[in-house]
């Protein structure tokens, strides 16, 4: 099914209390290679058909208006997904 | 900074309310092109070297075991950044 992903993340100077979390668990567990962690989220919209440059420029409004809150969040990556 | 990415969706075959509404709330908005939209998380994994081929191994294991739920969730992918 023909997709277009939306890939929306906490903004890097905003703490990530669940991210952190993740973090010392894996520090915990003996994962130290890892020295951050930190969660958003991954948005799928799902078309009937391959979507044009038009449905494309429409999900970044999407994306910008339904899908992240400007004060908190930004959008990392609006792609096509086949 | 090197990062490595987990994406975890919710399982096809269950039901998804929050990006259900989603989809509602694009369909009243006039958006009659998303047929349908699934929400899930994108993880990044920091690192403060390029990770090597066995820390990527260990991110698979690390996304299987701690960042998400086999019984209702699939990890989609899990990919280096530089």
């Amino acid at each position: 099914m023909p997709k277009i992903i939306v890939e929306v993340m906490p903004k890097a100077d905003l703490l990530d209390p669940a991210g952190k979390a993740v973090a010392n668990a894996l520090q915990r567990k003996g994962h130290s290679e890892v020295t951050n962690v930190r969660i958003g989220k991954r948005i799928e919209l799902h078309y009937a058909n391959t979507p044009t440059e038009a449905d494309l420029q429409a999900a970044k409004q999407i994306a910008a208006d339904f899908l992240s809150n400007g004060v908190i969040e930004d959008v990392v990556n609006v792609i096509v997904e086949n």
